[in-house]
């Protein structure tokens, strides 16, 4: 069967002069190949009459469905309705029931309406009006000869909404795309090539119908299975089949499955396990506590932690012994260990968790290099430590040791 | 005089498919705009050559200058290098200053050259190799009836670390570009309609080879001064002299120049004052010491901080008084003060700043909405208390505690 083949165009000269980072795009490309179809090619236009004339033409020569966004504002600099319009040779109309969303939508937050508003009202009478519940500006389709052209908001959420709720179920409709299901299997300690080594020989046995691709990424590789039938139930469960098998291979160090962070997947392990944690934070900053912290309901099982930045309040407050600094330093097992051992107590936690490392660019030293961390778990019956070599990039090793220290804590819950 | 436009062309289908977001382009554009050129289209193909070769004589046709990155890897399905080829009708030949670097390269990480790695010194004959020294794709520059292609490598650090040392000053020799000056004035804790209120006088009276645009962010607005003529030296001075003009209308809220971050500014102020700071963070839950400690050399002026996310640890650990979380709750005046104060001396700080609100998106009452937040700054002699009230999205309370945090410690170290 011949790919459906897909534009994406992106409108706006705040794009074009590198004000803004253009999101959508990458978004929609990504759903599209959920879908199956292949996107040919992006590209981004001004806001300028003839270049949108021409990137329209364009579009239509190279691909059966073209994704357009921005532009739509109510200002005069905003060109895609009037475009669209002229481009399909349409009438312009006021659809009124665009223009009562509008008006409410001022309404309901006690904005004035003007004039200006009602020009969002504004669409070409051959267009079909898809309604945007989280904005002003209408989404609309068309079709000409197979192919279709949909215009939507530039603003991300509305996008996103337009394009789950409404956008993609009409696209499968009109293109009878093929049923197609994906699953991204999320790991964690271990790199590209020596995952794929470990898994070599169940990749090798996928069935044709099943592709695997490898989506690596700081301190993590992504895999993700995507099957093509027109069956879904059945795809789901030879997918699934094929994760069984995959788990004796790559069991440990496999957290979650397609949106689920390593920081929600602790924190559901701690939820399961009715466990609470504590971090003492040197070289880590509060990273660790920051990420663990942005999970919706964290503080069931989050008591909180300390950064003791210099050596005096790893003493004082965190009860490290002074002898321990004094003989080993700062960035030594010794002193992760009982980092991890006392912030469990002083926080009451079921576990501590701890980092202490020369994060760079300066501290350095021949026997300790900037990239040296160790980190540690304590859970009152066993205390874990284990010593990274990490980069010479401080922002990398910040968030390289939280994924570590994270890391650290699932195999522990696990094991 | 008539502006020099600009194609920026993305090549790799891990950026058409959605897998990577395509954060060079935004990078490029900027930097074209701050030279004056104009940016008329943006374009992302895949790894095929047909649809290369179709994107290279559109773009010659459009635009004066074709900025290309990506698609130069040493496998099979990286095709950038031997289309362009093609395109100028060039033969191949292998680059003997490339190879040795090559080499050179693989030698000083200890990683094994390879006969694919030898095909990274392929380039067209009539190229014109730009050396890159902190990769191993060559940058290659090509001329063709007063046009320029550059082609670049898709690794970020690698292409703008050539962008800045060799191609942006090519590329101003080759079109003999104006003189492009620009200030960014970055300011915090006002909006942008209110900001362009305080400063529209002056505003009004830029002159003509002055531009202003305002761009916002969450919590900042950057207002960024652009100012073209011949002579760079009289430019800076006139735009110094706009800025002198504009101090005492918004004095308050600018914090910082150009690239420079907010923690950033906040460190500078906290060595030159010699003054130390510790925080207290309950619904930040660690961001605010985060985002001090990606600062290199923070550890002169951060001594460390305490997030106590439950309130048995604000009395334990903090010394918060039992009847002050009784009588107010956690997200009150009274118990932020304490905390500030406390944290002050707990770390034994010149400066306590603590946060704690509900940050959502449970946690709410009718008295206490979600976005509650209260912060404070302490430093021995005054003790400063502020209530905000911010959204329903927890990312983004915690991203605004942060800055309102930093925002309130700035403005009481200039007062």
């Amino acid at each position: 069967m011949k790919k459906i083949t897909a534009e994406i165009l992106t409108i706006g000269d705040e794009i074009l002069y590198g004000q803004i980072l253009d999101t959508n795009a990458q978004w929609m490309s990504y759903e599209l190949d959920q879908l199956g179809i292949k996107v040919v090619r992006k590209t981004t236009v001004g806001d300028n009459e003839e270049d949108i004339l021409t990137a329209f033409a364009e579009a239509e020569d190279r691909a059966d469905l073209v994704l357009i966004t921005g532009g739509l504002g109510p200002t005069n600099d905003d060109l895609t309705m009037p475009t669209l319009a002229k481009y399909f040779g349409s009438d312009i109309i006021l659809d009124e029931h665009v223009l009562a969303h509008v008006k409410d939508f001022f309404e309901k937050r006690g904005r004035e309406f003007t004039e200006l508003n009602r020009r969002q009202a504004l669409v070409p009478e051959l267009a079909e009006v898809i309604h945007n519940s989280l904005g002003t500006a209408p989404c609309t389709w068309y079709e000409r000869d197979g192919k279709v052209f949909v215009s939507m908001p530039g603003v991300p959420h509305e996008m996103k909404n337009l394009m789950k709720e409404s956008v993609i179920p009409k696209i499968r409709n009109f293109f009878n795309t093929p049923v197609i299901y994906h699953r991204v299997i999320k790991t964690v300690g271990i790199g590209e090539s020596f995952l794929a080594d470990k898994i070599k020989d169940w990749e090798d046995s996928l069935p044709s119908h099943v592709a695997l691709a490898y989506l690596p990424s700081i301190g993590h590789v992504k895999l993700r299975l995507t099957a093509v039938s027109d069956n879904r139930e059945i795809l789901k469960q030879d997918v699934q089949l094929l994760i069984d098998q995959l788990m004796p291979l790559a069991e440990k160090y496999i957290y979650g499955y397609d949106n689920t962070s390593l920081e929600e997947a602790v924190g559901q392990m701690l939820i399961e396990e009715k466990k609470t944690i504590a971090f003492a934070e040197s070289c880590s900053g509060g990273f660790i506590q920051h990420k663990m912290t942005t999970i919706p309901g964290s503080s069931a099982y989050f008591q909180g932690g300390l950064v003791p930045y210099h050596n005096q309040f790893k003493i004082d407050l965190l009860g490290v012994k002074t002898e321990t600094l004094e003989k080993h330093g700062a960035v030594s097992e010794e002193c992760v260990i009982e980092m991890a051992e006392r912030v469990r107590e002083k926080f009451n936690a079921d576990i501590g968790a701890a980092s202490s490392g020369i994060a760079g660019p300066d501290g350095g030293s021949d026997e300790k290099p900037v990239g040296t961390v160790w980190i540690a778990y304590a859970d009152g019956k066993k205390t874990i430590a284990k010593k990274l070599q990490l980069t010479q990039n401080r922002i990398l090793n910040i968030e390289l040791t939280e994924i570590s220290v994270l890391n650290l804590v699932r195999k522990s819950l696990k094991a």
